[in-house]
C-alpha cells in the first residue's frame, strides 16, 4: 500500500484502550479497528488509520476498552427460566428434588425458546458473542441463537435415561445427528455431541458419541469430574475414577471439552497429559454446589487449554462471563498459593482466545487481528468510581462495580449500542418470561 | 393504638419486598417501613400502614427490596486512589516493592482526603452505609465521614515503625487517644483503636493498644493470621503462633475485632473460643493476594461472630460489600464442602446485623426493626435480565448483574435518590481524583 492509497471499510472503531489477547499481555492506546464486511482489516494507531482508511461508519469510544468478545463455553441456557428457584444445596439434591421435577413439568420447545433468548440477552449485554449450550431441544435453541445472531455451539445431550426430548441412547444419537447434519460448517451455529456425565452415559452410548463426533469431526463436550461424589461413586462402581474411564473409552482428544474437573490427582494429569483435551473451568457453579476446586494452574502447566464457563443460571446464578474471570483468576491464586497465577490478562485470555481454541475456531475468534472475524465488545470504564484507571485489565478483571459492557458487534453486525440491544425485542421476552414465572411458581 | 388513631411521620417506603434480617430468612412483600427522625417506628402491611400513619414523604419502590444498610467491616478507605495500580502480586512484594514505596511519596492530609471520599461514594453507591477504615491521618478520615453523614468505625493505625501519620509507637497512641476523646460516643464516628498486625507491632505497644480500648471502651481492630508466612515467620522467631501470642498479651475480649483470620487450626480455635472476639472475613483481598482460605463456618459453629470486609481497593479491586457477601456465600461452601453453608439470608446477615454487633451497636444497627437507626437501602431488580425474581435474597446475593442500588437512607436522610449522590460533588471529586492520578503515574 502507497502513502496515497485510502481504502475504504465498513466500520471504525476508535477506543482509548484496545486489548487485543494476541500478543498477550499488551494495551494498545488510542488505536482503531478497522472492519471490512464480517472481517477485521487492521489495528492500527488512530493518525495511521486516518491516513490510509477511510470508513463509512466510525465509533468514537473515548473512555472505553475494546476487546474481542467473550466465549461462554458451557452453559444450560433454558436454566435461566429456573434462576434463583432452589439455592443453597447440594449437586445431587439440587438435581433429584428440583431440578429434574421442574424439568420434567415444564421442558417444551416453547421453553426452551423463551429461556434460550433470556439467556443470550443477557449473555449479550455482558459482552458474550459465543457461547456453548447442552440443553434438551437443542435444535430449537440452534434457531434462536441463529435468528439473533449469536454464535453457539449447540451440544446435544445424550443419557441413558428418556427426557422430554429422546426416548433413550439411541433416539438422542439419532437425533443428534441430524442436527450435525443441518448445521455442520455453519458460521454461527456449531453442533456438538454432549454426553452428559460418566454418571449418566454408560460404556455404549459414550463410545457411540466418540464414534459419532469422529465421523463427523464435531466436538464432544461432557461433564467430567464435578464432585468427590461422582468420583467415589464411580471407584466403587466400576473401580475406575471416571477420568480413567473415559481415557478408555477413547474420548480424549483435541476434540473434547471436558468441564469442570475437580478432584484431579496426578494419576488423572498424567491420563490427560499431551492428549489435546480443553478443560471448561466453572468456578462460581464448582463453588456454589460445594462441588470442590479445579486446579488449574496446575492444569494449564500440564499444556492443557484451559476456557471458561458460567454454567446455567441456575447453579451460578448469572451468566456475566467477566464475572466468571473474576473469580477465576481470584480462586486460581488462593487455591494455587501463588497470586501470580492467572494474571488479570491470562483471565481475559481463558475467556476469550481459549474459548476459541476448544471450539477450533482459533484462526476466526478470540483475539482481535486482522483477517479474524469481527467479534468485538466495549466496556465503559467512564464511571466515576472506577478512577483512576493505571491498567484497563485489571479494572475488567478485578473491579465488577462499575464497568458497562456499551457495543458488541458479532461479524461486524452491531448486536448491543449504547448498552441497548438490538436484535431482541425485550419488552416480548419480559412478557414470555412473566407467563413461565406464574407457570413455574404456581 | 385505637384504630382511629393516625399518626404522623417524616418518611414511609413502600417497597415489593423487605428482608428485615431479623428475624431470621424473612422476606416480607407489599409492606412499608415508617420513619420518624432518624428512627424506624414500624415495619407493617401497607394496607395496616395506610389506616395508621400518614407520611411527608412517600417513596414507592415496586421493583425494589429493602434491607438495612450494609457494614463494611474492614478497608483502607484512601487506597482507592492506589486501585489497580499493581496486581497479580504476594502480599509481601505488594506491600515492600509497590504500596509502602507509594505510601511513601504521595501519604498526606489532601490524599486521605480525597481518596476517601472517593471510597466512600462508591460504597455508599453499592449500599454501604457504615464502614470500618484503618489508615494514616484518621482525623482527616472521620471529618470526611463526617462530612458526608456515613457512618465510620475510624481505626487509628499502630505500628513499630515511623510513617507520615506518626513517630513511633507513642507518638501514634498520643495522637490516637487524642482521637477518641474527639469521637468518642458520636453517633456517626467512632473511634478505634488499630495495632497493625503482630508482624507490626511488638509486645509492648500491642499491651498499651489493649489497655486503652479497655479504659476508652473502644474497638480494637488487627489484622491477624493473614497469611501462612505470617504464621510460619512468627513460630520461627518467638514459638508462638500469632493467635495465641495475642490471646497471651489480652487482646481477645469482645471489643476485639480479628481481620482475615486464614490458617486457623484446632488450637485456634480452642485459644478463641468464649471469648467474644469478632471475625472480619475479607474473602475476595484473601484470595487475590493468595493469602488462603478462613474457615468461616467453622469459626460460626465455634460460637463466633463472623462480619464482612472489603478491604482496601488496592487489594480487592471494589468496595462492593454485596459482591463480597457473594463471594463469601460461594466460598464458604467450598470451603466446607457443604453447598447449605452460608445461605444467601446469612450472606445478607453477615454483610449487616453481624457487623453491627462487632461494632457493639447492635442495639440501633443492622436489623430493619422498630426502634432501630434508619439506616435503609433499596436494590432495583427490575432489570430484564434478572427474570424471574422467585427468591429476592437469592438475587442479592447469587446474581451479580443486573441488581442496582436505587435508594440509601443513613438516620433517615437521603443519601442516595435514583441512583445519585445527593451530598457528594462527584464532579469536583472527579477532578480531584484526575490530579491524583497524574502525580501517581507520573
Amino acid at each position: 500500500m502507497t502513502a496515497d492509497t485510502i481504502t475504504a471499510v465498513d466500520l471504525r472503531i476508535n477506543a482509548r484502550w484496545i486489548i487485543p489477547i494476541v500478543p498477550a499481555g499488551v494495551v494498545l492506546e488510542h488505536h482503531a479497528v478497522l472492519v471490512q464486511s464480517d472481517r477485521i482489516v487492521a489495528l492500527l494507531p488512530q493518525p495511521e488509520a486516518d491516513k490510509h482508511y477511510r470508513a463509512r461508519e466510525t465509533h468514537q469510544l473515548n473512555d472505553h476498552v475494546v476487546m474481542p468478545g467473550l466465549i461462554n463455553m458451557h452453559g444450560h441456557a433454558a436454566m435461566s427460566l429456573f434462576r434463583g428457584m432452589a439455592d443453597d444445596l447440594p449437586l445431587m439434591t439440587w438435581l433429584n428434588d428440583h431440578i429434574w421435577p421442574a424439568e420434567g413439568r415444564f421442558i417444551s420447545p416453547e421453553f426452551i425458546a423463551d429461556g434460550t433468548r433470556l439467556a443470550i440477552a443477557e449473555m449479550l449485554r455482558t459482552g458474550t458473542t459465543c457461547f456453548s449450550d447442552m440443553y434438551f431441544f437443542p435444535e430449537v435453541a440452534a434457531e434462536v441463537a441463529h435468528d439473533v445472531g449469536i454464535r453457539s455451539q449447540v451440544c446435544f445431550p445424550l443419557l441413558d435415561f428418556p427426557t422430554a426430548w429422546g426416548q433413550g441412547p439411541e433416539d438422542y444419537l439419532r437425533k443428534g445427528e441430524q442436527l450435525i447434519d443441518d448445521w455442520q460448517g455453519h458460521d454461527f451455529i456449531m453442533p456438538a455431541v454432549g454426553p452428559h456425565a460418566p454418571y449418566t452415559v454408560s460404556d455404549g452410548p459414550m463410545k457411540e458419541a466418540v464414534a459419532l463426533a469422529a465421523r463427523k469431526g464435531a466436538r464432544l463436550q461432557v461433564h467430567l469430574h464435578e464432585t468427590a461424589f461422582e468420583v467415589q461413586d464411580a471407584v466403587a462402581n466400576t473401580g475406575l475414577r471416571p477420568v480413567h474411564r473415559l481415557a478408555e473409552l477413547g474420548v480424549f482428544s483435541g476434540r473434547a471439552q471436558l468441564v469442570h474437573m475437580t478432584q484431579i490427582d496426578d494419576s488423572d494429569l498424567a491420563a490427560l497429559k499431551g492428549t489435546g483435551v480443553h478443560i471448561i473451568h466453572c468456578p462460581e457453579s464448582n463453588l456454589k454446589l460445594a462441588s470442590g476446586f479445579s486446579p488449574i494452574a496446575r492444569l494449564m502447566d500440564t499444556g492443557l487449554n484451559v476456557a471458561l464457563g458460567t454454567d446455567g443460571a441456575a447453579s451460578n446464578n448469572d451468566l456475566d462471563l467477566l464475572g466468571e474471570a473474576n473469580t477465576a483468576a481470584l480462586l486460581a491464586k488462593a487455591v494455587s498459593g501463588d497470586a501470580a497465577a492467572v494474571s488479570a490478562h491470562q483471565a481475559l485470555a481463558m475467556a476469550t482466545l481459549h474459548g476459541a481454541r476448544a471450539l477450533g475456531r482459533e484462526q476466526d475468534l478470540g483475539s482481535l487481528q486482522a483477517g479474524k472475524k469481527a467479534d468485538l465488545v466495549a466496556f465503559d470504564l467512564s464511571d466515576p468510581f472506577l478512577q483512576p484507571v493505571y491498567d484497563p485489565a485489571s479494572h475488567l478483571v478485578y473491579s465488577r462495580h462499575g464497568r458497562q459492557l456499551s457495543h458488541s458487534w458479532i461479524n461486524g453486525v452491531p448486536q448491543v449500542q449504547n448498552g441497548v440491544l438490538t436484535r431482541i425485542d425485550v419488552a416480548d421476552l419480559m412478557l414470555k418470561v412473566q407467563q413461565w414465572q406464574q407457570r413455574i411458581s404456581s
